[in-house]
């Protein structure tokens, strides 16, 4: 059923005071986007501001969804409850997150404590770049008070949700500082937390080894936080309270040193901009189809105007 | 020494001459984006349009740039003309690729027949996905008949470089199949020819039956075309012939079937939508400011106002 704009405050309402299908429901409304998500997004905002998100990415296989699973249980043992966003934005076609709710929940199926979501981008970044801190605000609102937003990245993906995470975990596995891998230097800048998952495997020793003195060449950032290195064996969940402890840590860190409020600050300038863009994107489309979309790709097409003459005039821009 | 607006035309012709400088300095501009982009667009424009190119990627590690070097030499071998443009779309931060020319370079440095240039994104899918069609029309309009675009990639990066490509080429090593990857069904979609390199090591006869029962699965698309699986050691240069064999024999279904020219068609259609999409963006950040950034990003911050009453504010419309 979809959420009708008028009832985006009750199904809020319906949320914090426990309802899981009603939760459920806000969340497929911003995965949608749309004038419903705004109006999903207005209703939680002024609710949302107490939990304390964490971003968990990683190149694929690097076993996060088990690492996910095991952080998890860790949380539970200490009777905190969580939330967990589970972003697939590499399956543009198919608009469906591969891995479904039910595999993932797991063990922690029955657990009242856990709400567990799969998310996909419905085909665009810049939608996941929205949708994500938008339904992170949704979980907020819900009354956890930790939402850990789990993805696969390399790159530009991996960068947006750090942009939405108040701490970022990055992790690799054994045999990681062997290869030239082009993502390196972006993952040493937005990791606050590293975790070596499956250390059983030999080369622990030597990714621990190569990321120490890649730390020890960048130093700290400005914040003066030195990414822990912690090893973990997420199959049998050893490490999970390790892993957890270095967050509740850099967390500590960014709330003494007055960075959290500054991270969020930063998250909600580039926010706006992006609904900005999002909406001008919106009207870009709307200003193709009134400008004759078709003709003017047809003249396109044909080699006779090229693609930015095209776009002058769509914008009614003068030639330049 | 950047491009003036007024030379496009003259370091275009130099470039069609066999000037190497004339042709780099006419990628940088590209690189950079921006009105000097739009002018070496405009001159290459026409006089694009003859060379065929090809997407090659996978994720990082699966040797993508030694098989690019054996599948050159392959075709050097034919004694034909390939360019390739190594596109490193993960580096966000540093704007640099990290693998230099000169590394990638290699055997292929002192050939005239080929042409190697690496090409980071500045930051920004969205630039990926303008600049690498730019990019490849001015190989085009410099006289090379085959343009190769090699890319690391997940998910929506994949994704560009298969829009961006006439055929698309995916690396994975042995051992893919064994994990559940989360960009499986997006590599299904995009692959026109799969490549098994490594293939000399455990697990590929597993790999490659994994691939053929999902090919069974899928069957073949709207294009009745069945991607190949090539195996391929590109340390060795095993295998190399066999790829391009595919890719060429990918190419004649195509001009067969008229599919070519509709990918084309398609690709000029997305291309117009995306220009017109990034002159909106400028469009937005200067919005932004004329609405008084600083002032409105403030009072979200401070929760008096979110961030979609903010955006309405931005671009004077009526709250909805």
């Amino acid at each position: 059923v979809p959420v009708a704009e008028s009832s985006a405050a009750e199904l809020v309402a319906a949320a914090r005071s426990g309802d899981r299908g009603a939760l459920a429901r806000l969340l497929s409304a911003v995965e949608r986007g749309g004038r419903t998500a705004h109006a999903v997004g207005r209703a939680v905002y002024p609710l949302a501001g107490s939990s304390y998100t964490i971003g968990l990415t990683g190149a694929p296989g690097a076993g996060k969804s088990t690492l996910t699973s095991a952080v998890v249980a860790a949380v539970r043992a200490r009777g905190e409850r969580i939330a967990v966003l589970a972003i697939d934005p590499s399956s543009p076609y198919t608009g469906g997150a591969i891995l479904g709710d039910r595999v993932r929940m797991g063990e922690h199926a029955l657990d009242d404590g856990v709400f567990i979501r799969s998310m996909a981008t419905r085909g665009h970044l810049g939608g996941l770049a929205l949708a994500t801190p938008e339904a992170a605000r949704v979980l907020d609102a819900a009354g956890y008070p930790w939402v850990l937003i789990e993805t696969v990245g390399v790159g530009q993906v991996e960068v947006d949700v750090a942009g939405a995470a108040d701490t970022t975990v990055v992790v690799v596995n054994p045999g990681w500082g062997d290869r030239v891998q082009a993502n390196k230097a972006g993952l040493m800048e937005i990791a606050d937390v590293f975790v070596i998952n499956k250390a059983d495997r030999p080369g622990a020793d030597t990714t621990r080894r190569d990321l120490e003195s890649m730390l020890d060449l960048t130093g700290p950032g400005d914040d003066r936080w030195r990414p822990p290195v912690v090893s973990a064996v997420s199959t049998t969940g050893d490490g999970a309270d390790a892993v957890w402890e270095a967050v509740v840590a850099h967390r500590r860190h960014l709330e003494q040193t007055g960075g959290l409020a500054e991270r969020r600050e930063q998250r909600l300038r580039d926010e706006l901009a992006l609904i900005v863009e999002q909406r001008l994107r919106a009207e870009a489309m709307q200003r193709l189809e009134a400008a004759g979309r078709r003709a003017l790709e047809d003249e396109v097409v044909a080699g006779r105007l090229d693609p930015w003459s095209a776009a002058d005039q769509v914008l009614g821009e003068a030639q330049n």
